[in-house]
């Protein structure tokens, strides 16, 4: 068993100093848009995982896929780290300069480049946000499904290959990217893809880089599928008597085929906190959320399914909402859930876990993990994608406190395992990052991770993007 | 733009012989299951492509993956090309042993190596074919969809990343492969993917080996995704006046949002081929076959939906069928289309395109080609999946016929400038082989095409997987 990075030492290797003939270029083509501001530096050497801050040596803030060539280009010609940054909201230390060099913002190129609602397709650039795409498409009867909770960036959900609370439905951005350009280590920009829905024509390059946390690569613009606003939509709470009651309930709908859209589980503690936070009231008690689209008698049959099987299990208190209004107040419960966990204990970071596993090992894995989470003492709450197999266990670790933290990651280690050993993986949807590429070793072997580092190489023979990520060189 | 292969002008290069220590150890390994006879060697050196046979030097019958192991590290050791054959009804020219080499045969790889029910996914060795599948899933109420009208072998669907009639609904190989085994060029097994619905963990290898007709490995085990079989399955077939009013009706289906499960097209002469060969007794004008899944009262609104639209366009002698026997006879039509419509000139060989576009571009894409196609005087027919925006006009040219030929040849690239400039694909379903090779360039650009052709270099630096297909080195 590998171990996972302890996230106060940094695999910090020997620093590429950007020279000063490169900062000089990199001025004289970005003007005020290059910054060596330690604030604006910190910003971009940080994201949600708690890794301490580790920044670059120079930002700039790109608005167009030249200039993001043009950056790359020096740092190929230079040598120097490149780092891509959407939003910042990635979740495994993705965007930790370990090695310094130069970030490349993505968030002011924010155009929608040409959305084709005939086709049900959409080109933007890379930091347009989920919820600015969503805004933008409503007019048209439109919506991009992937919701990962964060108002991430386009790019960086591509990046990381990220899903959330739609991807039971919808999949994830592995099926809703449909072409992307890219930035190559060279500087070369490509086009990945077509608008067609599907192609046979050579290698699948759009998926090799949606998934590739920036180390093959920076996207700049990405195609992806929409679809259309369902004619009718309902969300539901229903309460269990336990975990494994809710998880039951979950397995059986999908194995009954039922297209449920949203599927999500909150544990007794997520319940608490977010009724501490947001006064929603709702019974203290295991609960799942969940939302149906389609055809109005489509979503009231699906809706009936479900309530009759949760009701054998125990499940009660169904709460019902149709406006979206009261959707929007059910689902503040699940979207709240991250920050109302992390309040429960004020001052602490927590230790996320992101497992996935086959539907009919959900209940197992579960059941243990949290067996394993009350025993050890801290503070925990569990979210989870649980159409999908995929949940969040959120240790609560005293900032500092060593001896917390290697409790929770020894934890987090062993529900790895037991994922792997369930024939699932150790990362449903926050990717790899710094933070587990010993687990990546475990999961996929040492001959496909081999792979996987014989293409970086020949994609980033200077090995320049993104570098320390994934997997060592 | 690139020229199409002419399929008589094969690239050649110099053939790289089994020398004689390799063809011993070969001989002792598999025993009666090696083969250098003529007939045997000439079977493996063909496919559905007008390409003439090209044979590998020997044949060897694998049962395992071992075995498969075994043939690829002998053939890393002396340098010699290894080409996958599973049963040979890909359709550009894969399986031309252009470079000589050992043809690597998985049809007796029939197992079903694991079937798990309660999560909807099975692992099949290589040589199982859709249909074996599909029949020993039957019984748990459980079916694999894609369907590429030949009886492939799934190894080989997922090397070509196929789809077909049902792709429309649920996607493609692309969409449906959760994980496979892979013999590499040095003939170390690795395992993609997992048994979990999602991952972010590491680069997407499955992605990267589906589509990849077989020149980055072998795929010897396939874990694939399987659905329940719809509470209700309904199929009518629906006649209109004119190609473009059968794909209005088929591009508003789809913008729509209705899930319907299959949209096929037949011109006039594929029914009248259908008619001649199976006296379907259909009316002789253009036609689709569509299919619906879901609830029984799902079914009947979808269907309801799309015959009031297809109604307004003209669409007209609605026919359904609920029953399995009634369906089967319906898609009889369809599934017949490929050699009724051979059969309409006797003696012929067909030139048939694989186009996809985006769906609100495909009145404008089958008009042309159906004004170039009229003009041009030679036989033809169409059949598409049309759904996706695929679709397959099949010349019928007289064997040997090398003007009929160039003609059918020079119209097919035109139809395939057209789909780029259309933001499409060369290559919906069919790959690239030997004989699109010109065409990925055009469609992907020479930056892109270097990528894959750097992929292709550092995970087989010998060249010996496929070589010659998708792209030269």
């Amino acid at each position: 068993m590998n171990a996972p990075l302890p996230p106060t030492a940094l695999p910090l290797v020997e620093p590429r100093p950007v020279p000063p003939a490169m900062l000089g270029a990199l001025r004289e083509h970005f003007g005020e848009r290059c910054s060596t501001a330690l604030a604006v530096r910190e910003q971009h050497g940080r994201d949600e995982s708690p890794f301490p801050v580790t920044p670059p040596e120079v930002v700039v803030f790109c608005e167009s896929t030249d200039d993001v060539a043009a950056a790359v280009t020096l740092a190929a010609e230079h040598a120097v780290p490149v780092i891509a940054f959407g939003t910042g909201s990635s979740l495994e230390g993705h965007l930790m300069a370990v090695q310094g060099g130069v970030s490349v913002d993505v968030a002011r190129m924010t155009q929608i480049v040409r959305l084709n609602a005939e086709d049900l397709t959409v080109t933007v650039q890379a930091g347009v946000t989920r919820e600015q795409l969503n805004r933008e498409i409503k007019d048209q009867g439109l919506f991009f499904p992937i919701d990962p909770g964060a108002n991430a960036s386009l790019g960086g959900m591509a990046a990381t290959r990220a899903s959330g609370t739609n991807a039971v439905r919808y999949g994830t951005m592995r099926e809703n990217v449909l072409g992307l350009t890219v930035v190559t280590a060279s500087g070369e920009v490509i086009r990945t893809g077509t608008r067609a829905r599907k192609s046979s024509a050579g290698y699948d390059l759009t998926r090799l880089f949606v998934g590739s946390e920036g180390t093959l690569g920076v996207i700049t613009e990405v195609t992806l599928k929409l679809y259309p606003l369902p004619e009718a939509v309902s969300a539901a709470i229903c309460h269990f008597p336990s975990i494994d009651a809710a998880v039951q309930a979950t397995m059986q709908t999908i194995q009954m085929g039922v297209p449920i859209a949203r599927c999500e589980l909150l544990d007794v503690n997520a319940v608490r906190a977010v009724n501490a936070q947001s006064k929603l009231g709702l019974r203290e008690s295991p609960m799942l959320l969940m939302e149906f689209h389609g055809s109005a008698a489509g979503v009231k049959e699906q809706a009936e399914t479900v309530q009759a099987l949760a009701s054998e299990l125990g499940g009660e208190d169904f709460e019902w909402a149709s406006t979206p209004e009261e959707r929007t107040r059910l689902w503040t419960a699940r979207h709240k859930a991250y920050f109302a966990g992390m309040q429960m204990s004020p001052g602490c970071r927590t230790v996320t876990t992101d497992t996935c596993v086959p539907i009919s090992r959900l209940a197992e894995i579960l059941n243990a993990s949290v067996a394993d989470a009350d025993a050890c003492g801290l503070p925990y709450y569990i979210v989870g994608h649980v159409g999908d197999g995929n949940f969040h266990l959120a240790y609560l670790v005293k900032e500092g406190d060593a001896a917390q933290r290697a409790v929770a990651e020894d934890l987090s280690a062993q529900m790895v395992q037991r994922a792997i050993a369930l024939e699932g993986t150790c990362s449903g949807e926050h990717g790899i990052g710094l933070h587990k590429m010993g687990f990546l070793v475990d999961e996929a072997g040492a001959g496909a991770v081999a792979m996987m580092r014989s293409i970086k190489l020949a994609l980033d023979p200077k090995n320049i993007m993104n570098p320390g990520k994934i997997f060592t060189l």
